[in-house]
């Protein structure tokens, strides 16, 4: 192409007879040119090798180096009309650009050849015998997996080998966020999880109606465990045991049966996220549910099943209207996410190819039991969204608690403004349920076995994320299964030891003084950091809670004062953004450990808090909470509020592509962006 | 982007002081250039103004008519250094280049901004009585659907409510070559199919491992019938009642149930395609097909649920040997296609995530009935796969039929060189069953019904690729459900009518000259397109078949003559490339009847060979076969074959890029195989 366009320009310069009418001016314009210069003395070759080739094209015929050099030195022609002038430095523009990008899709047509890999053959690799028959152990006698088929594959996976084993299950936004903050070589890493692939879950709702693909959302964990040189195996964790160190898991064999093996670790961490809430509601089984990338597939199956099936010349209008009807149950983020890119799709793509009338009778509904969707964001930004939803028709049934979902129709009792409650009805086609999260299987069986885990909802951690009960520094959990305690007040006696060695008493009878508090204070902020916030008028809490003005606190006023503390102190949110702000300080915990790791081990220091010790307490800090709300957008960065249409979707938008996990799914985005521009959502069903 | 570059530009030119050192020659050369235009009479104004701006970059200071004028007419400074001046230019370029691909990308995202569409608001549609509660009739009284909801969505719509009804049936190449070559307005077309898209099945190989998504391959059949301002119904054929002109459809009503109605017609094209052929054998329901795109998402979750299981601890050496072992029956284009595509997954992307022993215990097997694969084939280009693969390591059993499939393994016979029949084994993780169509049972139900359908494998038409046995002109089939019927020999009597009207005879009693022959054999052709091939020598022929020496032809030994034409003609090839030639065929005619219908309506013509009288019988012409071998392809183009590597496969690509179904799925195959240089396939099941 290049060349091309190149010698054609090079002729007209060349033979000015034989140039079209439009190239006339110029023809001339070079002509003139080559007498102003013959009229200079001292540089008349220079200008007289002048010539109309635009800037970026090559003259093809000559390739020694003195051509290179003036090739460059050519400046244009001056066509005297202005349009002509025009025409030919747009053409150029054009020219330059269409060369670059010949040439940029040469490269990449290069650079593919380059990626086929011609040669089949095999090449012998070592595998460690107890590697293909594991020995068998632990409490139930099964095998146990101490060496890998891939524990010799390359150098660096050998040099790993006899390092501490790091076990890692679960493959959400901590375990990730861990794997991406570890450094290679430290830790003998294995993942376990059922999925092979990490999901970016804030942008699920989009892929269920074709807005984004499914693959663009997910990132093989294979791909991100490489960096560390470690192993993954699709499995599911059944179990620990916490003595012998052993986790077992349960894996899909060769026939498609169950089989269960151990997996030993010398630190373990959970990450196994959460399910479904039912809350109890009877036919869940008629509804959709949105946690994993194939229930998205799932949904855009259905929603174009329902579309179809209203089309039907059978289908009656009140079955149409009840086929077009589709219920979201929640209206948390999820729920009201899916909720405004359903509406996008029925809205903008349904129209362009099913009948109108399809159009006419489609209704979305919002069931939420709060007084407002979205209400952990701030209250004016729940606002407008309902109000947004309201210009969408998009309905939105506040203070409402499903009863029963049949499987055409949903029941839920609402409470009217005079705090009656009444039973309704909405006949749906669609259910999709989306109302919170619960504890796994596995989590609960753990809660079960360890001492002081009373959460009913979530497995308890300490401030360095180490699980509650289970010996200290083997087991930590992060993400939606797990929650920090905060209960400052218990560590009451642990803060006051210090002060109280000092004075030579028990931490019981001590009366403190001022100065005292400040140090106690310091140690209770290093411990949790979430407290912080609420210990920052040192003098004026002192005060307060110096009841009987004696100038000194007495151990049943400092309990007060921390559980005062205690009861402000609320439990993290179960957000992608916090697992990945524990899985980062994990990651780099636990880079810290292996980094003081050899002093250690030559002091034999093999006990004591070693995590207090390399690496402060975990801290969460809120950066703010984002939402789609149908060609609009909401942003509650702490407090300040912030909504708007589509330039607050394309900065949406532009938020999750930075935060995506790979260069890969942001190619993956921006592509699938352009073919919903371009082509619109795809409405097929597979 | 643009403006701050020609600001910083415009600046150098402006103020030569300020410029850096790199700068100084350059505007040394912009005073030099002033001053040879100084001194020239007649046109110091416009040459005084040049600057040094790049070509492409406009002065965002000066927005007045004047500077637009100007601004084009400057010619690029000389710089005296070689690196300077090659610097300069090179950042010219690309300063262009990023400059016009910013404009593009802003273009492109102005017009995405106007693709979201604010109004959710509703429109009037006015709906026919009749298409809410349609009447019932017919020999089944089931709900007739003579009228569709959107038949008044617009003007186009109402415009052919009452035209002839033209009901489609199937989505594949067929079908959507007919509704690409109709024209719009002619004909009430309906599509009935129970798959909402087109399938580009040459390509479905390369979507089993990942080298292609899933959607890259399908195109919506809504956004195909639009075009025609047609209906469609995802609905599936399940008989047809020849006298009353109704199709009996049942689709998946609102509740899940099967439904039936009917579909009245007034033309009805049959193109629903072909089942897998079991040949007899048992245990397919171990086996994987690949006839749809829901069988590419499966086959891809099986290979990687396999690869998954091979790297298990507790799975033994010679189970993982099985896991890894991929048996594909069937030596055709599908068979051969995916087991290069597979071998090229396993070659280049499994090796980098997967343990390194699965890259050596993987085995591809093709079975093959006949002694060579790909056998419609060029015998050369067979070999020339047949090597590759055995370079490949994929290992090819010729000679062998399948006897039955196991859960485990594939057991089958093959002949050896002495002839003697033994029974082999191979274990097996994964088998693809791909060996050959087979008739669906609605087409069972026609020909059943129909005289004149003999062939137990496809419905028979006659060469206008009408139904034989059913009504004239009302019924056509095509593609791979349907063959066409070269019976020449059994026509002999309509040949010779017009021979023997002329002289007064009756056609069997008649002895014909050598003139009449070219008649006759003129006849042949037109009605026996295929035929022509074999009608070049008449001389010959006539010569050859004219036993008795007697100069004319009687009728036996013209029968003998055309029964040897007979023997020679084969069905045609069950293939894309078929199909989609007799869908334009038809569509091309049935743009031609509805041109004649008003003729004819005035003439009052309402019976006869109408599709005789206004366009010729269907010709199929081969334009060849290639096929995709594992990093090289092979080209059958009428006889020449044509084989390679790498330039093979981009060239495979292109022609497939080419034929591809809309400008949508050529932007997403264009995507597919970038993703694929840049990021390999990916490897996950979900």
């Amino acid at each position: 192409m290049l060349s091309r366009h190149a010698g054609a320009l090079a002729r007209v310069s060349q033979h000015p007879v034989r140039t079209p009418a439009t190239y006339r001016n110029l023809s001339r314009a070079l002509n003139s040119q080559v007498r102003v210069s013959s009229s200079l003395n001292g540089r008349p070759v220079a200008l007289a090798k002048r010539s109309p080739l635009p800037v970026g094209f090559f003259q093809a015929s000559r390739g020694n180096k003195s051509s290179l050099r003036t090739v460059f030195s050519r400046p244009l022609p001056t066509p005297k009309s202005a349009l002509a002038r025009f025409a030919y430095r747009t053409s150029a523009i054009l020219g330059t650009f269409v060369a670059v990008s010949t040439g940029l899709v040469v490269a990449f047509f290069i650079y593919d050849a380059s990626t086929y890999k011609e040669d089949g053959h095999t090449e012998d690799v070592p595998v460690s015998e107890l590697a293909l028959n594991p020995r068998r152990g632990g409490p139930k006698n099964l095998p146990i997996a101490d060496y890998f088929v891939d524990d010799d594959d390359c150098e660096e996976s050998r040099a790993i080998k006899h390092k501490p084993k790091l076990v890692i299950l679960g493959t959400g936004w901590g375990s990730v966020a861990l794997l991406k903050q570890l450094n290679p070589g430290d830790y003998h890493v294995t993942v376990i999880s059922p999925s092979n692939h990490f999901l970016f879950t804030p942008m699920l709702p989009s892929a269920t109606v074709g807005t984004l693909e499914l693959r663009s959302l997910v990132e093989p964990v294979r791909r991100i465990v490489r960096r560390v040189h470690g192993h993954f195996l699709k499995a599911m964790a059944e179990d620990v045991d916490f003595s012998e160190k052993l986790v077992e898991v349960s894996a899909i064999g060769p026939h498609g049966e169950k089989q269960h093996f151990y997996v030993p670790y010398d630190k373990l961490v959970v990450g196994v996220g959460s399910v479904t809430n039912p809350h109890g509601v009877k036919g869940l089984e008629n509804c959709h549910f949105l946690k994993d990338i194939s229930d998205a597939r799932l949904i855009r199956n259905a929603v174009v099943r329902n579309l179809e099936s209203a089309c039907l010349p059978t289908t009656s209008d009140e079955e149409r209207r009840r086929l077009l009807s589709f219920v979201v149950s929640g209206g948390g983020p999820t729920g009201v996410e899916f909720a405004a890119e359903l509406f996008d799709m029925l809205n903008e793509d349904m129209c362009k190819f099913f009948p109108k009338i399809l159009r006419n009778e489609i209704s979305v509904h919002v069931i939420q039991s709060r007084s407002h969707i979205l209400n952990t964001y701030d209250q004016a930004l729940s606002e407008y969204a309902e109000k947004r939803f309201a210009h969408d028709q998009v309905d939105v049934q506040t203070n409402s608690r499903v009863k029963e979902v049949f499987p055409d129709k949903i029941q839920y009792t609402q409470k009217d403004e005079n705090g009656n409650v009444v039973v309704k009805e909405i006949p749906h086609g669609f259910c999709l349920w989306s109302t919170g999260v619960s504890q796994t299987d596995f989590c609960k069986t753990l809660a079960r076995k360890l001492e002081g885990q009373n959460n009913k909802h979530a497995l308890e951690t300490d401030s360095h994320l180490r699980l509650s009960g289970a010996p200290l520094g083997d087991v930590y959990a992060i993400g939606d299964c797990s929650t920090v305690q905060n209960n400052v007040s218990d560590h009451i006696v642990n803060f006051l030891r210090t002060t109280a060695w000092e004075k030579g008493k028990e931490p019981e009878s001590l009366h403190i003084s001022y100065a005292d508090w400040r140090g106690v204070a310091k140690r209770v902020k290093q411990r949790f950091p979430q407290a912080a916030d609420h210990l920052r008028r040192l003098d004026k809490l002192f005060e307060r809670y110096d009841k009987d003005k004696s100038g000194t606190l007495d151990f049943g006023e400092l309990r007060e004062l921390l559980m005062q503390i205690d009861s402000k102190l609320t439990s993290l949110p179960a957000t992608a953004q916090r697992a990945h702000q524990q899985g980062q300080y994990l990651g780099r915990k636990f880079n810290k450990i292996a980094q003081a790791a050899p002093g250690m081990q030559l002091n034999e220091v093999e006990y004591g808090d070693i995590d207090d010790a390399v690496y402060k307490a975990f801290e969460y800090h809120h950066l703010g909470s984002l939402a789609y709300i149908g060609n609009a957008a909401i942003f509650d960065i702490n407090g300040y509020g912030m909504s708007g249409g589509l330039l607050a979707v394309y900065l949406w938008r532009s938020i999750y592509f930075a935060q995506s996990v790979s260069f890969r799914t942001r190619c993956l985005l921006a592509m699938d962006w352009s073919k919903r521009a371009l082509f619109g959502r795809d409405i097929m069903n597979f």
